[in-house]
């Protein structure tokens, strides 16, 4: 399957409207939520926070809340060890003893973890709940703000268990990632690169040399991603065809962050850096199965590899994560499906891929 | 809210159509099944059972199947006291370790238990996968097979977690319903009364003598009862309206039903057994409130205290009950709202009742 237009990505940079809620940038986002709180009556507000955004985010967000309904802050510890399904049942408990009830609505004040197990809660807690994501970290704010997917890790399964729901409303913030560190800036960057490389070549050009790069402007950068994102989820919000394309280097990236997850030997790696190794890797295999071309293969591992630091494998760890693979959730019938690089701007799925590629693909990497 | 109109019942049994799937009766269920697993080629078939059904109904179901993918069975301890979120972690990991992936399908064959939990792991694993029910219980067929509700009990909490979500196919087998107890038929029982009290007089008028009525032909009585509870979902799918004339009798029966399993020097209530005492109190409510007239109370007093045992509450059980109540589901702005009856056959929805109301209709059932 390709993708036969380049996108026309609109400027007016006010909000995007997804299947069924919109997506609202600053401080329209803000007027957007205290309406749906007015018009909603909800009987509490509750905000699930980890430990990170609790401390720099919520005493921004709380005085900008306009409600004389209970607000209740619901926290659990910051990273991806607590997207659990323990962690869920302590919120669901804590839900009950505050007495919430179908007229509550959560608030998501986070990065994906707090998003996604958030949205997860709030999906299930009475058979579903209102709920209004804030991404607080560049990933969540152009990956988890489009497309409804919900989900906690089981043991090192990435998201092996969620739903798909749409919350009510997203608020984008950029002013959140004013603290956000380095790395996890870098790890909103693989995201947003895989836009433009699945879907419009403009977009991904802007990005070869990043001196060049305004990130002053980093809200119009992540409107055209969200606006990417959102073009094909609308098209497919089951997954059942082209939304696959959002999986390009996520194969291989997710199978060597959950490696890395559970192997106490290795340095984690943040979802970004996965999915960056994962997009050169993928690429490589496009360009075997003359997919695209060496000097577009070239331009992509080099524009990556100038963002993110290198990973060594050796061979037990490739082994491993081969064996990883098997359980990705992208596998229908036992057999590898990739999302491929059809030319850059352009993707082909369901393409199987053998062992012996993805072997080599590592061995280029390192080079 | 007022239901105007008398139900029509179609006698053309064999199938149901509800919200893009169908209820298919007897063998006619079975070639549907066979169908849809020749049609999606799915890569393991996993049958969910209790300890019950494995014993009584799987034996049935296994030689029915025409499928050359691998089948599975994954069986836990029957009994309403391991609906579970620890239950629905288990069958997670089982699925992960013997590969389920998106293209697997889960079968539900048994009682709710089964299909509300084995349909909850369903919509939540990798995101939702294909399930088929097949209820074994009076109760499930007449209750658990419409309405896409899927859930597990968090503390004493009914369904407290859970997504509506509807299934592929439901298969009614009134076979299965052979070896079943006769407590287990009563409690199926008290959900087809309710059917005829909020929605169709004559349907209830056939249940005043039951010794008139020919058991022989159950599958007449649960077809039309299943086509009384789709005609209400199908209306109303997400329950912001009159679905909720379906929890009749439950405002008050779930928080029984709750109390007795809590309490363990009380013998355990089936959940038939707990709505039926709530239809009696909830109905003499309604006649406190001039909704119906003293002889038709009488009428439903009756003919429920003649299918069901008696009950005994002291003052103390009386107000534990008050106090779970507030935890009903069905609340909104901590307000308890009921549907109550608005003559036999016609209900009415958001109804506040005041404490003493309730209390005096326990005094009354006692009498």
């Amino acid at each position: 399957m390709q993708h036969q237009f380049t996108t026309n990505i609109s400027k007016q940079m006010q909000a995007i409207t997804a299947n069924g809620y919109s997506v609202i940038f600053n401080v329209e986002g803000y007027k957007e939520l205290n309406k749906q709180i007015s018009e909603n009556n909800y009987s509490t507000i509750f905000i699930i926070v980890d430990s990170n955004t609790n401390e720099v985010c919520l005493p921004k967000l709380l005085p900008i809340i306009e409600t004389e309904s209970p607000i209740e802050i619901i926290e659990f510890d910051a990273g991806e060890i607590n997207k659990t399904i323990e962690t869920c049942i302590q919120i669901w408990n804590v839900l009950t003893e505050l007495r919430a009830d179908r007229k509550s609505l959560i608030i998501n004040l986070g990065g994906g973890v707090v998003t996604d197990l958030g949205g997860f809660v709030a999906s299930t807690f009475k058979r579903g709940i209102d709920f209004i994501n804030i991404p607080t970290t560049l990933l969540a704010m152009v990956d988890a703000s489009i497309g409804g997917k919900t989900g906690i890790d089981l043991g090192n399964l990435k998201n092996q268990i969620g739903v798909i729901n749409n919350p009510n409303l997203v608020i984008i913030d950029s002013g959140f990632l004013a603290t956000l560190p380095q790395t996890e800036m870098r790890s909103g960057l693989a995201e947003i690169l895989k836009h433009g490389l699945i879907f419009d070549l403009s977009y991904w050009k802007q990005f070869l040399d990043l001196s060049k790069l305004d990130f002053a402007d980093f809200d119009s950068i992540i409107f055209d991603s969200i606006k990417i994102k959102n073009e094909i989820v609308m098209q497919d919000p089951m997954e059942k065809g082209i939304r696959k394309a959002l999986n390009f280097g996520h194969t291989l990236g997710h199978a060597i962050e959950s490696y890395f997850m559970d192997n106490p030997t290795k340095k984690s790696l943040l979802h970004g850096e996965a999915i960056a190794i994962g997009m050169i890797l993928e690429s490589y295999i496009s360009m075997l199965k003359n997919l695209i071309s060496k000097e577009e293969y070239l331009e992509i591992k080099s524009t990556i590899k100038s963002i993110f630091e290198d990973v060594i494998f050796d061979k037990s760890d490739i082994q491993s994560i081969l064996d990883l693979l098997i359980h990705d959730k992208k596998n229908e019938n036992g057999k590898i499906n990739f999302v491929l690089l059809d030319g850059i701007g352009k993707f082909i799925i369901n393409q199987g891929v053998d062992n012996e590629l993805i072997i080599s693909s590592f061995e280029d990497y390192k080079l």
